[in-house]
């Protein structure tokens, strides 16, 4: 990009005013230099949002950056990670001000809220697309992955399911309610919260742990693959808002169907030994996040769903349009 | 993406041959997980490469990787960093198997031969880019930066200057020259080194530096703004190569505007203290990468070019074309 095009981005990447004591040098040289407390892994992971694919070009830019930092803070939730630090590699068609303002005040909005700091990253002309790549920290020994189920345990989600699928449904214009509800669906689609405070409460307590981004049946069975277990969810255990049960007109099995495929929700799906639920209920109390038991880990190597204790007899295929991949 | 093309991806990525013992987690969890040793900083850079701005999208996709993953190692060298860890975000416009095993082929090459392992990242659909993130380690205050030139410092460069740029104008076809003289510059373009061992050798001595990205002139300009120095340089000393000097036909004044203005060099520019003169020459003994005084740090706060002590009596101004910038 020409020069005085740099000067523009480099006005509005500025505004941030989060500065960590463990950031030696940021933005400006060849590298950021960071400091890493000891005792502690660096959790880090990338997402990238491409126009036409995981967005409109077209769409509210505040809501792009926001969708792009959340989605990566809730992959460090997902590990029990508390997040530090972000690049930002960002590709843009033409230098927009009335897109790069928006954006810019959503992401570090957003940023400051998580004390998340950019460090870096990369500005380039082409294509509408952006690329994170987000840091947290975690205690040795104490990080939540995907691999630590053990039969017996309780399987939890935090939060309630399906709000996002429905939302998505509404901007799509593939169904209409009552505006009110669908205002309320379509914030919780746009604006889901990513659960770090949970995530950071759970470490010493989940055996394993992740985001739901392509929705509950899809993830959790990368649960059962890396654990080598099985799990058994019970569809009557999963967490419905009145505001979905309004949406689907009362019909619960339709709730239920897009609670266990909705993506993007951000809630995190998480397995603890049941000798530890009272210290879970403990640990969680003050995060403010309601969480529910929807199954049980058991020996195989399967993801079963149940109705009240016995075998679906609905299928999920129908709904599959619903589920969100993040690729 | 499609769950098969993933599984294509998956095969592709699985080639990494490469496992530091400081990753506690790899691909495949929400996050990876990293160790830093204690009293170390981590150095964070991340460039992205989009076809049609940076690369033509039937280029050879090994040299494309070689070029995402070149240029980001030398941001480390800059630094003083030992390579570490690389995150990919890969946006294909489809699932080319013909681009992809030479683009990985290619890249874990060039990983393995700097221990730096893959630790995740994402793989998108969309307009073809390339954006990584790498980390480097650096023991907590050796870091090579670009603020530190003090008056009176020696300014050097690695390697030869201008190269790059004569092999750039053969492959956009602007000049032409003799076939084997063409080849060696053409592979100079596409195949230069980061000058990791440099970079790590220098720590404790140069009070500088930077990788020459845009050409010398332009990234010096960032040493004298960060530094708060003026610099001098005599075009006399820089370091031409033979073959630049063929490519010019023994025109010696357009071999420097060359070597002045040649971009995606990856050689590194520094300053250290006369005193050090020796020190450095005992430490870049065993890197076998030549190195040249190409000027001084003065009190003030321009860049001068000098021929023989004196104001250059010719102007870089037509060669701008040349400059490549790294966005």
């Amino acid at each position: 990009m020409a020069k005085n095009e740099f000067d523009i981005i480099k006005h509005y990447f500025a505004q941030q005013q989060l500065h960590r004591d463990d950031v030696a040098l940021a933005i400006g040289d060849d590298c950021a230099l960071v400091d890493v407390p000891a005792d502690h892994y660096v959790a880090v992971s990338t997402d990238s949002l491409v126009a036409g694919t995981h967005f409109l070009a077209d769409a509210d830019p505040a809501l792009v950056a926001y969708k792009a930092l959340a989605s990566n803070l809730s992959d460090l939730a997902a590990m029990g990670a508390t997040p530090a630090w972000v690049s930002l590699a960002l590709t843009l068609p033409t230098i927009d001000e009335a897109w790069l303002a928006p954006f810019c005040h959503s992401f570090f909005e957003l940023a400051n809220q998580y004390n998340i700091q950019l460090i870096g990253g990369d500005t380039t002309k082409g294509p509408l697309s952006i690329t994170l790549t987000v840091q947290g920290l975690v205690p040795r020994g104490q990080a939540l992955t995907r691999s630590g189920a053990q039969v017996g345990d309780d399987v939890y989600v935090t939060g309630n399911l399906g709000d996002s699928a429905a939302g998505l449904t509404l901007i799509l214009n593939q169904h209409h309610c009552d505006a009110n509800l669908a205002s309320v669906l379509v914030e919780r689609h746009f604006k889901a919260s990513p659960r770090i405070s949970v995530g950071e409460s759970l470490r010493g307590i989940a055996s394993a742990a992740l985001d739901i981004s392509d929705g509950v049946v899809a993830d959790v069975k990368h649960i059962v693959d890396r654990s080598k277990v099985a799990i058994e969810i019970d569809v009557e255990q999963l967490p419905l808002s009145a505001e979905l049960l309004a949406f689907c007109g009362g019909d619960r099995q339709r709730a239920q169907q897009l609670a266990l495929s909705s993506g993007e929700e951000y809630e995190l799906c998480f397995t603890a030994p049941t000798a530890k639920r009272d210290a879970l209920k403990a640990a969680l109390a003050h995060t403010n996040v309601k969480y529910s038991c929807i199954g049980k880990v058991k020996a195989g190597s399967n993801l079963s769903l149940l109705q009240l204790g016995k075998p679906l007899t609905w299928q999920l295929s129908g709904w599959d349009h619903f589920v969100v991949t993040n690729n």
